[in-house]
């Protein structure tokens, strides 16, 4: 087995309240992570987060919940390791960190900042149904868009690792 | 004079290495907000963040510089009160949570995460040739366009007397 | 007036839950701060931090507030600039970053952490009535006991002036 | 084998630049936390943290390294998950809230500052050769003083399990 420390950390950013079509790709994304043998890092609350890490562990992966508040029972019951942070919304800037890349899922203006503060890190991004931005900024460089959640993880891979 | 303690604060939001154009609205912003007696947030270093406090400070207006680092003496020489708090981007957040609504000027990802988080904090935000969102996403409630450096703290103001 | 970037900065680290002695020194350290022309900042909420911003307002000083909660509203009446973090207990390590020294009066595990990060950093503190160290440990030649609140203040300032 | 999640936390705050009797008891407070099947969270750098790490992995045990800064490969070569805060000193606080309970070896200010946090945060704190307090204080209550590094991971599992 590969050193924990070799993996590839891939964030999954997505809402707290996901539509179903939101929820079933943040599953499909988890699952797909685990499968390429990354480990999966997210807010570790409720919805889209949950979602995605249902799919990690479904397929044997290991997943990181980066939770806002201190209560750890708070996290969702997919997560293996909870760092909780007591930090609020500033939690988010920790997901982004912690990765290598970051998948973003439908999602609001919490996805929004996540999408940010990676790019703001040099980390590449890849959209899922998510925001789309307008060309003319330097954002596009690093925000690469997918179709399909398994495209979505195959491109995260790619750019993490080079 | 009024209490400080009830005047409007306002966030701007910019980027550390402008361009002329932007570097000249941040500016104008900064007068505005101190003509408006409102007290001015921002990141605290150079570029864009200096235009507006030096905007804010030529008008004898009242400047808060959140840093990312420790040394207080990093912050540019616009800013009344310095909060050096180490936090790396996570001081982007707090920048956010400081204001009552945030004025975003051009930009890059350091922005868009602010962008992200004032929305998030339910905050609002006034673009000025900066980020621009599609229509069909929810934070175009809260995010407002203006045309002018004075329009936008009009629109500030406007908006966190709400 | 001198410049407000220029004055001294002094941190007050004290409990929310103060005895009543607790409470009067803080509230004469906050005057005192006051007297001398410093900045005080402190945790922003009830008890002793608001003993001691009583006690710089009734003198005529300058408050900043950094809470832990994005509830501005929640703190004291005598704050004049408030820093509503929402960081939770990792706000102390603003309080002790945002000052140039600081006094802990009294005071529990919130005051020995923050006693504790401010000597991390470097910065001088007086401690009144508050936690004593072991004389072995390396940080006693940062950490310097006062007898009275004036005496406190008139060490702090003498400090952070080096 | 038991789920992650339901393994016992427990953190090592310690010096980054521990003495050759601090790095032993840190290395041997690392094995004892492998054997007894609990997982060790520490800042994730050198020195007694590097030590400490070790002795975990040379029993099997999972590591976590909260590191102030966001480059990844500054942890040290023990760590199995790494989360790259970027928030300095503040980390602190996650180490402390990430944790069931904490073990103190050696250690000056930032020990000292997490031992306020993770008794703020009413987290059981065992020492080991560490800050001792005066009776009179609130803290002694949640302080327990070990004299091995065996029994120091004994009495934080057990406090960690009430």
């Amino acid at each position: 087995m590969e050193a924990l420390r070799n993996k590839i950390v891939i964030a999954v950013f997505c809402a707290g309240d996901p539509n179903d079509r939101e929820a079933k790709l943040a599953y499909e994304v988890g699952k797909h992570i685990a499968r390429r043998d990354a480990i999966l890092v997210c807010g570790g609350l409720g919805g889209c987060m949950e979602q995605a890490a249902r799919g990690a562990k479904d397929e044997g992966g290991l997943t990181i919940g980066i939770i806002p508040i201190y209560e750890k029972q708070a996290a969702n019951a997919y997560i293996d390791i909870v760092i909780p942070t007591g930090l609020g919304n500033a939690r988010n800037t920790l997901v982004a960190s912690t990765a290598d890349a970051a998948i973003a899922v439908g999602g609001k203006t919490g996805t929004l900042s996540e999408i940010g503060f990676a790019r703001k890190m040099g980390k590449p991004v890849v959209t899922l149904e998510s925001w789309e931005f307008d060309g003319e900024w330097k954002i596009t460089a690093g925000v690469l868009k997918a179709d399909t959640p398994e495209e979505a993880v195959e491109i995260a891979i790619r750019e993490a690792s080079k």
